[in-house]
Formats: structure tokens, C-alpha cells, sequence
């Protein structure tokens, strides 16, 4: 069977998404999972974007061995020397080059005509090969594009060495028909397409995204662009496990393979989430926690005697396992273990020390410890990811009709430290207490979102905000039957974050000066 | 220009969502929006399915003038009969009878034969229309049916009098392309069609929802079903206002018009999400968080001088409000009264009175007021549903590094009664102390949410709990600075609801007993 390659890009277009900005940590975890998803190429970042961003891709570039390293550049002779010195340690890499080509673009953004269009494309992609190689190329806003001068441009391309041509519709603006007539276009009208892939990139504004990826795909497109959970800018991207699962469901239209291990959908998907912090709606399509919610009606009545009435997928083909093993005090490290090993991950014996030390303390306090609780250990407690400058040692809030006070102890640098705040609310006092502590650093939170996320009344609650701590945006999260504990502890994390990026060159961490696309 | 018809059914298959389940009151203040956002036919329920449920599509089809009020029926006798009653107030009510056509739904479920598919379909529709007049006919499952058999069944339908032929894509199965054969095939084949409304009602679970609602318009249906922000079971409905927003920004494909005030779209997807305490993702297309986001990116750079190099709607388009200004505590009742006008709510003289008292109480608390703390206010606030049997009179909670100390007193009936109680949290112990008031009922917490809607450390939180309690499921929200304070004050409004409900006939709000589908 024919393959279509799965092209991630998370860790770049998604990444660009408020509230999706990933340490380069997190992104070397979310780039392993993406290799054990079986995804074929990683876009793990914007070379020269910013020198964190560059030290990301060729981190990821230098430890990630199977999937291909992409990385983007822009047209320019500085951002492809960046990318390819990124790109040095990869086993396979690509550069990722993109030049707007609508004629909005090139007037008002770019401000040059078609064919100084068509010449820096022909010059950027000969200078990309001649670096790295492999060479993607994207005419960014292609679907508001000409479609001659797409084809004019698609040829200087081909011709200068790309092998990979991706014509995304950056706006979100295309209906499946057009992506067909310009894959089909291009397909009929530049001279040595059959030699390059094809790619298609959609995003979401019109809720068309995955149709128009799939159009693509009918229409010729050997390779589809996507981020997990549909993550990025404006209405995201195409959400990737929307696309597999539609191939694989419907493989009587879509007779494709993918590299894609289905069962490893899930797992990355909440790994994304607890990274960023941002959930799925609940009726998000594969990933959402109701996309199977249904097995509960089936299992409620007598009537539905025949899974596939409703269930067009199962949850075990996503990797959703829908287990009722319980783990409690009396439970033992080799169950711990077990369990971890059964909801895919190994353990090794330092997590699994740490994560056995975590999971008594929750036992003290929660009858049941579920699934979801050793899931939220694990993320939370046992991936030490920086060094921890601020570690909570106390914390001790009063609050309800009279104003909110707290009282904490924190150690930094490993010297204890105290301080009282008020506040309107337990947060707002426990996080000036903090402030207090933490003072050489100004610290604005944007956002906060506290989700129980096992059910009954001693539920986990995991926390998760986003905050401006020195003028760069950080996110946090923390897990805790608590959920003030996880609040501060979130909080924490995240001036733990900024604390470790002052140690980093000055300029790391820091976000792109503009707006860029595809 | 062409008329395609919205028929929006939030009230009825969005509300079999976990979690989306909706008292009597909240679907009528939902309803009254969808009467003001334009919607054609507002499904209010399934008349047959609980007297809850008749008794709220009665008050709907009473008080809602504008709109046809339609209610679900099986093609059973019993169903209908409900169904007619329930329309008997309506200006114009519309019966919306389904039978299962799929191979595998006549033998897993029904377990009859295509011929007694065929007889039963004749009988419920002919019955309806002797009783109603208009009547919708639906294929359930009609994207897996034979498409001999779906002509068959739908010819049926015609000559009995179904004036309105729908073909769901119940388990969202399909793929544009079959749409659009499906409903060219039933134009083709079935006598007299011309003279009927074909309707498309498709579910997301390959995220194709839209794509497929959007081709079976292109294919001649004139009618299209789908929810606010795309709530339903599984992967849910297809999104009304994605696919109302794509018709008109693809007015070239779509040369349609709706009767949709497309400037109500965010006040509408706003109150959803209030009484279902379910947030859109924040990429979730059109009423997500960060839709238009990249306003912001525009602003930051002098790059992009034109707003539509990444823009293809406004943000205004949609009745989102951009606005900077605030309130504070010396602003006065009719600044207030302004800016509610602003934001499109017209106050009553009570409403606003009460309204202003909380501003003011939230205005001691918080520098800025900000419109999303003003929609707070006017949602979990103003409107008293229903009669509150417990109100929240004081709470004292502290927690932190020892187990948490809550301490409630609450007025049940008028009577002030107090409690204290432990928990591995503050909302575990705040919890138990209501519990050990509210000791009459069973509750068992499932779901709990807190987002912060405003920015900034003195930001309101907003609460969202699911509750069993009594064995049926409520939603509980409240929003205050302290999230503590909003969770109780979630909590009682769950419980509040359960309290009314039980003062209603014993059977009222309870599920139904089967698990439905188109």
C-alpha cells in the first residue's frame, strides 16, 4: 500500500499557539513520544527564531535518531545557515523553507513583486540543498494564491532541488474542492513534480482542516502536516490523529498507510496536555474525553446488543484504556510497576522510586489511587526536568468570608524563607506570599485553569497556568488532591522555569519578533 | 439568494452530552437566545423521553414565538401523541419522527425487518402529520444505509406527508463525497422530492462534521442540523456557527443565505458555556479562546499592515467585543446599565439593581472590572432560576501542608444551620460540611472545573461541577475572586437545582432510558 509521511509540527506551528510555548525540555519529551508515535518527520522548532529555539532543534536533532528533524526557515541566506548549523548533529535532517506567494502577502507583507518572489525562492532553496539536502519548500497563503504563479513559483523550486513541495492553506480559508483543483494544477503543469512529495498544511478557522487534508491527500499529497490535538495559532492546525484515524476508518477511501501506532494517539495527546496546560474540549474528535463516551449508554441498557451500532472506532485502537484496577495503601512497588507498565510507560528505577514515594503519600490521603492519579504522578512529580531553585515547604491558607491569608515556607537556593500575604482569594494571597519570597522577579499570571481530574471528592486537581515572569511567558502545572497546593505548586513551577532560564544566555526562551507563517 | 435553513438542536441532541444535561430553566434562557440569534427550528427536546423533558418543549414552543419548535419522536404511537401534545402551544410546531434504516441498526437493535422499516415509517408519519401538520422524516444511521433502501424508506416518508427529509450521519462516519451521492441519488430517484426540504445532520468523530454538512448543502439539502459550539454526544454535532460563518465567508462556494445574526454568535456560545460549564478549547474555530488571536501579533510588529494578510473575519463579525474599557468602584448604576447594553443585554430595572450590588461588592475587591467579570456577574448572579433552598451565609476553609479545616454555615429553608468538616483539601472538607447540612441528599461529585476568566493575580474564577446527586446529574456553577467560595457556591447550585427538582413530580429530570441516535 501506498504511504502518506506524517509531517508533526507541534513543536513549531503549535508552539506558536498563546499558552502552547514548551521549555526546550518539554519539547525534547514531547519529541521522543512523537518518535514513538511513529510520526516521519518532527518540525522541532524556528532555527533563528531565537537561540533557545535553535539550541531545541539540534538538542532534538542530536537525540532523536528515526524521524526526520525538520526545521523552519525563512527565504533568507542568515535563516538557512542557522537552520543548517541546527541541523549538523541530525542523522537526517531537512530544511523546512518558506516565501509567501499570495499577492496580499507579497504586497503588504513582504512588499516585492513576483519575481523577486520567484528569485529568492530559486536562491534560498539551492542554498538549502547545498547545506543540508533535503529541502521542503511551502508557498505560505498558497490557497489565496494564483494558481499560475503558484505553479511558476512551485517550478523555481523543484528546479533549485526541493523534494518536498507543501502547499498550505495558512489562513484557514480553503474549501476541499480548491485544494483538489491546486494539487491537481500543479500536479499536471510543473515539469519533474512526479520526482518531488507533495504536501498539504490546513488550519482550522473554518472547522475545515482535517476535509482539506484529506482532499489533499485524495488529490496526490504523499505527505500531511498536522499538530496533536489540533494545537496552534487562531483556530490551530489540523489535528494529526483526526487525520490518521479518518484514513484508517475509511481506508476504503483512503488506501494510504501511515508510520502512525495508532494505540500511542492517546497518551501523546495528554502528554501535549500536560505540557501546556490546555485541555481538549470534551467532545474533541478522537482525543476528547467523550469521543467514547458512549460505551457508557451501551453498557447502561439492554437494548444496543451490537458494538459497531455506534462505535465506528474502539477506544483501544487510540490507546484508551478503560481499566478499573485500582491501586491503594497497601499496594506495593512491584504493582506500581505493573501498572505503569501496562499504561505503557517503563519505568526506570529512579522514576520508579520517586514515583513509588508520591504514590504512598496520595494513598495516605485518597482511598482509590486510579489511572488518571498515576498519570498525574508521573507528569508532575517525577519528570525533574530543571534544576529547582523555589521548593514549597509550607503552606498554610485561611480564607472565606473574611479576606483570604497564606502562609508559606519556601526553600530557594536551598536557604529557607517565609512570608504572610492577604489576598481576595486563597490565590491570590497564597501567590503574593510567594511574590513576596520571589521578589526579584515580576511576575504577571494570565490564565489558570484547575481541572479535577479523577472523579469523586478526593479527586486529584491538576493546575495549570500560565503566567509573564521578566517579560517571557512560562507555563506551570502541579497535581494535588489540594487544590490550593496545586495552584501554588503550579505556580512554582513555573518561576522554577524562568529562575532556569536566567542561568541560560539572556537571550533564550525569547519570542519571535513577528508573526510568520505557513 | 437562496434560504438554507439552521435548525439547531443543543436542546436536544447536544443536551445528551455527559455533562451538558440542562434544567427546564436553563433551556429556556438558551432558547430565547437562539430566538435571537436567528436560528430557523430550535429542536427543544424529546418530548417522549421524560415529563421533564414534554414539560419543557411545551413552555418553549409557549413562549418562543419566532421559530418553528420542533420535538423528537420515535416512529412509535406513544411517541407522537407526546409529541403533539407537547407542540400544542406552538405558533408552528414541527414533529421530528426517526427510524433506524442501516442494516445493522434493523438487526442489532430493532430487529425488524426493511419491510416493517418501510410499514412503520408510513404509519408514524402519516400519524404525525393527521396531528401536527408539519413533520420532519429522519434516516438514523443513514450514511451506513443501503442507498436503494434509504430511497425507499424516504419515498415513504414523501407520500405520507414528511415535508422535511433529513439523512444524519449518526455515527459521523462519512466522507464528503458520499454526502453528496447520497443526497444527488434521493433528488434523482424519489417522486416527488422536489417538493420536500432535504436536511443534513452530521457528528464529528472523524472531525468531518462540517465538511460533510457543508457538501450535502452543496448537494441541494436547504436545511442544516447542528449545535453551539459543536456540543453532543461523543465527538459531538457539527458547529453551527462554523458552518453558518464558513457559508458566509465562502459566500463564492455557498451563494446561500441564513436567517443567522451572525453578531449573536459569541453571546450565544458564551451562554452555553455558562449553563454547561463546558469551555470551548481555546482553538476551538470561531468562539475558542484564541480564534482571533493573532490580533494580538498584529499589533506587536509593524510587519503586517493589512489586517487581512491573516485575517479572514472580523472578530466583530462574530459579536466578539474588543473592548479595553473598565469599570471601578466609582462607577455608577448607569455606566453599568451602558456597558451591559454594550455587551447586548438589555436589563430589567431588578436585574440591573442586583447586578449593581454585586459589581460594587466585586468592585471593593477588585481594581478593574473587566466585561468578562461583568458577564459573570449578569450570568451567575442576576438570574435566580429557581427557588434556592440553600444559601451560602458564611465559610471559613484552611488548608495547606495539614489536612484542610472547612467550616460552612448555610440558611436551609430560612434556617441558618453551621458544620465543620476534614478533607485532603479545601473543597474535600468545604465538601463534607455541606454535606453533613444538605444530609438528605446523595451526592457523588464527578467533574469539577475552575477557570480563571479575567487576567491578573485578582482575577474571578468560575466554577463548573457535575454532580449525581439523588441519582440524577446536575451541573453546578458560580464565579467570585475566591475560588473556594465559587466551588461551594457551585456546589449549592447543583444542590439548589436537585432540591427543586424533587418539589417537581417525583419522575421529573430523569434520563431516558435508552440510548437514541440520528
Amino acid at each position: 500500500m501506498e504511504r502518506v509521511l506524517v509531517f508533526d509540527t507541534t513543536l513549531r506551528d503549535g508552539e506558536q499557539a498563546p499558552g502552547c510555548s514548551m521549555t526546550p525540555v518539554e519539547k525534547m519529551r514531547m519529541a521522543k513520544q512523537l518518535d514513538t508515535l511513529g510520526v516521519d518527520i518532527i518540525e522541532a522548532g524556528f532555527a533563528a527564531s531565537s537561540p533557545a529555539d535553535f539550541e531545541s532543534v539540534r538538542e532534538i536533532a542530536r537525540e532523536v535518531r528515526r524521524p526526520v528533524i525538520a526545521t523552519l526557515a525563512r527565504a533568507t541566506s542568515g535563516d538557512i545557515e542557522k537552520a543548517a548549523a541546527a541541523l549538523e548533529p541530525a542523522r537526517q535532517g531537512r530544511v523546512h523553507v518558506f516565501l509567501a506567494t499570495s499577492e496580499i502577502h507579497l504586497q503588504h507583507k513582504l512588499r516585492i513583486s513576483q519575481e523577486e518572489c520567484l528569485e529568492r525562492a530559486g536562491a534560498a532553496v539551492e542554498q538549502a540543498v547545498r547545506l543540508v539536502g533535503e529541502v521542503e519548500f511551502s508557498c505560505e497563503d498558497a490557497t489565496r494564491t494564483d494558481l499560475d504563479f503558484i505553479c511558476q513559483v512551485v517550478e523555481v523550486a523543484v528546479k533549485a532541488g526541493a523534494r518536498i513541495i507543501n502547499l498550505p492553506d495558512t489562513v484557514g480559508y480553503a474549501h476541499p474542492d480548491e485544494i483538489r483543483t491546486m494539487l491537481a494544477t500543479v500536479r499536471q503543469r510543473v515539469p519533474g513534480i512526479e520526482d518531488v512529495v507533495l504536501s498539504v498544511h490546513c488550519h482550522n478557522d473554518l472547522g475545515l482542516a482535517v476535509a482539506n487534508s484529506l482532499a489533499g491527500i485524495a488529490a496526490g499529497a504523499r505527505q500531511v502536516e498536522g499538530t496533536i490535538n489540533g494545537i496552534g495559532e487562531r483556530a490551530g492546525n489540523a489535528a494529526l490523529e483526526e487525520i490518521v484515524m479518518a484514513m484508517r476508518t475509511r481506508r476504503d477511501h483512503f488506501p494510504y498507510d501511515t508510520g502512525i501506532d495508532t494505540t500511542e494517539i492517546y497518551r501523546t495527546s495528554r502528554l501535549l496536555t500536560v505540557v501546556t496546560g490546555i485541555h481538549p474540549q470534551p467532545n474533541k474528535a478522537i482525543v476528547g474525553k467523550n469521543a467514547f463516551a458512549h460505551e457508557a449508554g451501551i453498557h447502561q441498557d439492554g437494548v444496543l446488543k451490537h458494538r459497531m451500532t455506534y462505535e465506528i472506532m474502539t477506544p483501544e485502537s487510540v490507546g484508551l484504556q478503560m481499566s478499573n484496577l485500582v491501586l491503594g495503601k497497601h499496594s506495593g512497588r512491584h504493582a506500581l510497576s505493573q501498572r505503569y507498565r501496562a499504561l505503557g510507560y517503563e519505568l526506570t528505577d529512579e522514576d520508579l522510586k520517586r514515583a513509588y514515594e508520591l504514590f504512598k503519600r496520595l494513598a495516605d490521603e485518597k482511598k482509590d489511587v486510579l489511572d488518571e492519579d498515576l498519570l498525574a504522578i508521573l507528569h508532575h512529580g517525577c519528570m525533574e526536568d530543571f534544576p529547582r531553585r523555589y521548593k514549597l515547604r509550607h503552606l498554610q491558607v485561611s480564607c472565606g468570608s473574611a479576606a483570604a491569608v497564606a502562609d508559606v515556607g519556601m526553600e530557594v537556593d536551598g536557604v529557607m524563607q517565609e512570608a504572610m500575604a492577604e489576598g481576595d482569594g486563597p490565590l491570590a494571597a497564597a501567590f503574593a506570599a510567594v511574590n513576596r519570597i520571589a521578589s526579584d522577579h515580576v511576575i504577571e499570571l494570565h490564565e489558570l485553569t484547575i481541572q479535577a481530574i479523577s472523579p469523586g471528592g478526593d479527586a486529584v486537581g491538576e493546575a495549570s497556568l500560565q503566567a509573564t515572569i521578566d517579560g517571557k511567558t512560562f507555563t506551570g502545572t502541579a497535581a494535588a488532591p489540594d487544590i490550593v497546593n496545586a495552584a501554588v505548586r503550579a505556580y512554582l513551577n513555573a518561576l522554577n522555569k524562568a529562575a532556569h532560564a536566567r542561568t541560560l544566555e539572556a537571550a533564550a526562551l525569547e519570542q519571535a519578533s513577528y508573526v510568520w507563517g505557513v
